[in-house]
């Protein structure tokens, strides 16, 4: 039995005991936890030094780096993020439903923690504390599979909340890090159906492509984000320049960064050039299609794997399409049903994409970037979810929730 | 590609317009094919006499052939199943909830079918029906993987409904049959990711264990029942006979029967013996624990195993437990989180069984058998979940569909 399986099945005994904590001791525990990350800053910021030794050593790019990084302000916001758990309102015993069937028993639908959660992520230690306040809050214990890029770090996060969640009542256990960062202990933790009630995977494609592969246990897919801003022929120009511009260039990094821009043939040459402009100005390159290069005569051309290609970077495919027919055909054909939008004043058009796009998140005259937990009022965040299963789009604390039916009766029999 | 794959592309293909019909398309579709069953039972009876014919050279059990038969009234029960969906609620479109973000924008949370469904069965070729009518009910397209036993029995009932669907104007493709019934088509299926939106098993334990450990499709485990009824010292020792009972003998071959009685120790004296008598006069074999020995002098040792077998048959576990504490202990460690009861008139004892047990349907003087769609009134039932990501216990219309979000607003950009 490998350090995973050891340490999910003290993580499992522990869950029944944490689902049954109320709130206000369930609160009293993120409180402690984020005084014990403000207290000891100073060696959490020690240990993550020892990490980036490594990763200097290691030749790893400055963005790495960057993600890796911990410093006082960011300790600090950590425990920020604990705190503001505190303020939301617990998901946990909310009745769902409740009706009484004609044999006069009584169902109701209750909400009731997961179990047991599995974080499988990489190399950002502040998805460890992230992790485990979310999941306190929800009565779930926690077992946390992080990258080795990141061990000390980690490590010594953990180790401090759970150290102070114990002593705020928590059930020992309940908290659990895997310090082996060896790839075998992420097919261990894919396989423990019946400890590891769900795994959501925190990363890149390839971490997340390899685990909803592999896993047995149920998966939350989270991540990837091909996502497209269509131009209809009917629009502000002014919205269309913004929104554009906005959902390329505000985070270019993230899933809900905007990869493909589909403009209207119609309003192609008189909008196309002033997009470009915009765009280039903030140091986008772009890609188009043999249409748009009539319009854009300096950039390059588009292959077939752009309309496919998650960038994370600076820059956008371009593509001219015959109306709005053609704009959701691509768009159910290259997306990966995370975030889409179109820019229109046509009441028609709005309606159609807005039922006909298959996507998490459809946009109508907004930007990409607002999938996002916080952005849609939910306080806290797990992920976003590209599957339909469970979950989909931005996920909050009742995502990490199930439920159960409880069903009162008076002898009732078949 | 395999005949699963090429399906299962033209079954996603369809599945955009599936999702965009009416209710009133869809029932029209529905009610065309509980017609041609109708119409054409003579011919779907004379397709099940080769499987059963088959099966009787094959020497399968008695019980195999009674699962796989269709006659007359089978036939038009399968047409009445179909014509009790149109009465249902669809539940597509559905608004679930709704919001307005500080900066304007409009959040709508909108229910949508799932896509593309796979269901996966073993020999009952009433699955195949119901399987078409549910998903069409939903709006979302199906892909049928049914046992070789009952291969022409499937596919006269898959050919003529998805000719009546299309006739009434199904996309075509929406329905799909696999008819290689080699286990690489399973195998198949359960690597479609982006095709097929969700796998679910219907059938035995094998069949779910495979798919579910193989399976890199999301799938919905359904169907292990180990299931409880425990007896509390203070109880209604009427109900609690007729509870237990109905709970054992009213249909042991199905998940929600009981499998073991748990008694308290103070109450076994007194009550132990009557319910032995009530449950051996039925024709059940009592299997006990050392305790319960010494009150049924007449009956078999447990072993450790017992207390894990799910018997599907006339056979029941018991087991004497110290009080409330050890018997929930019992069921939390040997249970599949399917169907548990108490028999009690305590209040706590209700409320802690309650709280405390994990599984999908807890019961507080209720037969374990009511864990069913129809019983809870859901009007039609694709299976019962037995774990807990998206759906718990029966699963009705509404947990074949997912939902996406709407937002809409005037320009809004982060």
């Amino acid at each position: 039995m490998g350090e995973a399986t050891i340490k999910a099945k003290l993580a499992k005994k522990a869950s029944a005991e944490l689902a049954r904590l109320s709130t206000r001791e369930k609160d009293k525990v993120l409180e402690k936890m984020a005084q014990v990350l403000i207290d000891k800053w100073e060696s959490i910021v020690e240990e993550n030094i020892k990490d980036l030794d490594m990763a200097k050593k290691n030749g790893k790019s400055e963005a790495f780096i960057d993600r890796l990084m911990l410093n006082q302000d960011r300790v600090l916001a950590m425990a920020k993020g604990l705190r503001s758990l505190i303020n939301l309102n617990d998901p946990v015993g909310e009745t769902i439903g409740g009706w009484i069937r004609p044999n006069g028993m009584e169902i109701s639908q209750i909400r009731v923690p997961l179990g047991l959660v599995g974080i499988i992520y990489e190399s950002r230690p502040n998805v460890t504390a992230d992790g485990i306040g979310l999941c306190i809050k929800t009565g779930n214990a926690v077992i946390l599979r992080g990258g080795s890029d990141a061990i000390n770090s980690n490590s010594i996060i953990a180790d401090l909340m759970s150290q102070a969640a114990y002593e705020a009542g928590l059930a020992e256990g309940s908290i659990q890090l895997v310090k082996d960062t060896d790839r075998s202990s992420v097919l261990e933790l894919t396989k423990l159906n019946g400890i590891v009630d769900v795994l959501i995977p925190r990363g890149g494609p390839g971490l997340i492509k390899a685990i909803v592969e592999n896993s047995s246990v149920p998966v939350i897919e989270t991540g990837a984000g091909n996502c497209h801003v269509y131009v209809d022929g009917q629009c502000d120009h002014k919205m269309a320049l913004d929104i554009v511009v906005n959902a390329k260039v505000n985070r270019p990094g993230v899933c809900n960064a905007a990869e493909t821009l589909l403009i209207d043939r119609e309003i192609a040459p008189s909008l196309l050039p002033d997009l470009a402009s915009a765009l280039i100005e903030k140091g986008v390159e772009l890609r188009g299609c043999p249409e748009t290069l009539k319009y854009l005569k300096d950039i390059k051309p588009a292959s077939e794997e752009d309309w496919d290609e998650e960038y994370l970077s600076l820059i956008m495919a371009v593509k001219v399409v015959d109306g709005i027919d053609q704009a959701i055909d691509h768009i159910n054909r290259h997306g990966t049903g995370h975030s889409e939008a179109i820019v229109t004043s046509n009441y028609n058009n709005a309606k159609t994409f807005s039922d006909r796009v298959d996507a998490a998140a459809v946009y109508v005259n907004v930007s990409t970037r607002f999938t996002d937990g916080d952005e849609y009022g939910f306080g806290a965040e797990i992920g976003i979810s590209t599957q339909k299963l469970h979950a989909r789009g931005p996920m909050g604390l009742k995502e990490l929730t199930t439920y159960k039916y409880i069903v009162r009766g008076t002898g009732q029999i078949r």
